[in-house]
């Protein structure tokens, strides 16, 4: 099994990582001190799939465990579903020492994380991540959150989980288009601080997209090691974690501006990425062959949906109101080279424009 | 101006305490570098009071200022109002650099600092206590929240303001039975730790009642340093936090098993200290006369509305739905002394009864 360390003082946990990990999650938790009331969250799609093993697993070991079904998909990441799930810890008795799993994509986990973050100020929460965008990216670091009708992500908390398990074997049954999603998360990972990593994805990308098992694992394994170094030295998102957001800033405003159903957010992250790679070498922070070399693998993985319904104009008022401005200023991470980044909220608007033509051209 | 500091690492504030301290605010703030966008969350009987002066000391430095109104009562503090809060907020663009103030008492400042926590993850955020429950108990300490029909304070977040600031002249406009009952948490600060401080209490309590400015300068801020020493040791309320829950175990019962109609939470804690010394009495913790001496005391303070009409039995309910329970197990803060607690989850069901009926004979 494969171990990735998240060191956050009292706050560390260990990200497991292994085909076949489902099996084990309740034979893992009796030895690490099972606790004995358990909610389930999860979406009914997964819960069919992997929910009634899971139960037996656990109640195999005497704990008492309820299931808590939530709707599927973006458009129920929001108060309304927390509420739902308020009331069902809360009528099961929910107590401090109770521990809610998050079973399902990023969606799940972003709730019943934020569930599990302001039940009673915080009660603990293990997360079981099934599809690659949650498995690299959204169940590691703690943050936890819903949208709100005035954008994504502005309500939430940060709250570590207890332990993440991650059973690859999982990613056989998720659609094409969501897999083909979470690989532009993985590349991100090689393009913020790892240029080995980008040169491995770029090398082994066939076997990855075919999910050979070692080589899928490892590198999960490593974007989750990438992740777990950056959050451990920067929970808060006050500095270094902010190099996470590479392409998040116009990915964002793309998925905002098409109200969330035109692109999964890897497709929009893909394209944030290409504007964002064109804008670092506009700035000349880039030079032109190694633009020209990331922009090859990310257009690589798949193809993606057209972006030309879509205005500048309205991704720039989608980009003010997002959470990562800071006043009135817009804040990019660009890169100066495959594995190095830079921070800046002084891009002209006329740039911005450039970029994302040469990006549509 | 008597200054408090709570220690809690880069989550460290100042609480500032005077009487006359909200007309220097602007100052204050300008001072300590003032935030450009500011939210002003306050309930319309304390925004007439002192709401338009603290609008025209900030709009005159300069600062961008929205007011949020919200409604008055327990029975607003819910997630409703603070999704109204939220919808305030960002349709006026807050980001993570603007800063709310929550200027009222116990309930807009746990409304208020719960949407400031959960907010883009949390923005900071200043609190103004009018009442002096908030001023010596619930500003203090980081705990926000709202209530959810299934019980109080169910939902809420760990959130440390960036400064408190208490005007003891707001006391004055304060209707008497708020301000008595602020006195039983006072009261409470001696009793959990600091055998001086209630001395200093039964010796100056007509002082006190009467608001003598220095007196009750004074206790405040002795309460504010109780308090600010406890939460800084024990942020999360893991161990010692815990002995601020004297009179809580069966106040909160009480509260509950009354609909929040007919105690205010003083009055409620004032009841829950009696029956619970009474119960440290029972148990063999404290002796005769002491239990005697604090019964005293906390009768002086004034009359409380009778508890008659609440069962035993409705209680012993309420307080198995409490989040202070762990598993099956009550949890209680009882005295050996006073200034001296003792955490315990093995209280009888007679021995309550017990101490219930010595309480109500």
């Amino acid at each position: 099994m494969k171990t990735v360390q998240v060191s956050l003082g009292d706050r560390s946990y260990e990200i497991l990582i292994e085909s076949g990990l489902l099996s084990q999650v309740g034979e893992l938790l009796e030895h690490r001190g099972i606790h004995p009331t358990i909610f389930l969250i999860s979406n009914s799609r997964v819960f069919e799939l992997y929910g009634e093993d899971l139960l037996r697993q656990l109640s195999d070991r005497g704990c008492q465990v309820n299931e808590i079904i939530i709707p599927d998909g973006e458009q129920h990441k929001n108060l309304k579903t927390v509420e739902q799930i308020y009331t069902d810890l809360l009528s099961h008795r929910a107590d401090r020492s109770s521990t809610v799993i998050a079973l399902g994509g990023g969606v799940t986990g972003d709730i019943a994380g934020f569930a599990a973050a302001t039940l009673l100020r915080g009660i603990p929460y293990i997360q079981i991540p099934t599809t690659l965008l949650a498995q690299v990216d959204s169940s590691v670091g703690g943050k936890t959150g819903v949208n709100h009708p005035l954008g994504k992500n502005m309500i939430g908390a940060f709250h570590q989980p207890d332990l993440v398990c991650i059973d690859t074997d999982t990613l056989s049954t998720l659609p094409a288009r969501e897999f083909q999603s979470g690989l532009y998360e993985v590349v991100k990972y090689g393009l913020i601080c790892d240029p080995e990593f980008f040169e491995f994805f770029e090398t082994h990308l066939e076997d990855i997209r075919n999910q050979v098992a070692d080589i899928l694992g490892e590198v999960i394994r490593r974007c989750c090691e990438i992740k777990a170094e950056i959050t451990s030295q920067d929970e808060k998102e006050k500095d270094l974690r902010r190099i996470l957001n590479f392409g998040h800033t116009f990915g964002h405003a793309l998925e905002a501006a098409t109200q969330y159903q035109e692109f999964t957010h890897g497709e929009a992250i893909a394209w944030g990425m290409l504007v964002e790679t064109h804008l670092s070498r506009l700035q000349g922070f880039l030079d032109g062959a190694t633009s020209k070399r990331i922009i090859q693998t990310v257009r690589s993985i798949g193809s993606l949906p057209p972006i030309d319904s879509v205005s500048i104009e309205s991704l720039m008022e989608a980009m003010k109101r997002d959470k990562k401005h800071q006043g009135d200023r817009i804040i990019f991470v660009l890169l100066k080279d495959i594995g190095t980044t830079v921070i800046t909220g002084d891009i002209k608007g006329e740039l911005l424009t450039e970029a994302w033509e040469q990006t549509t051209r």
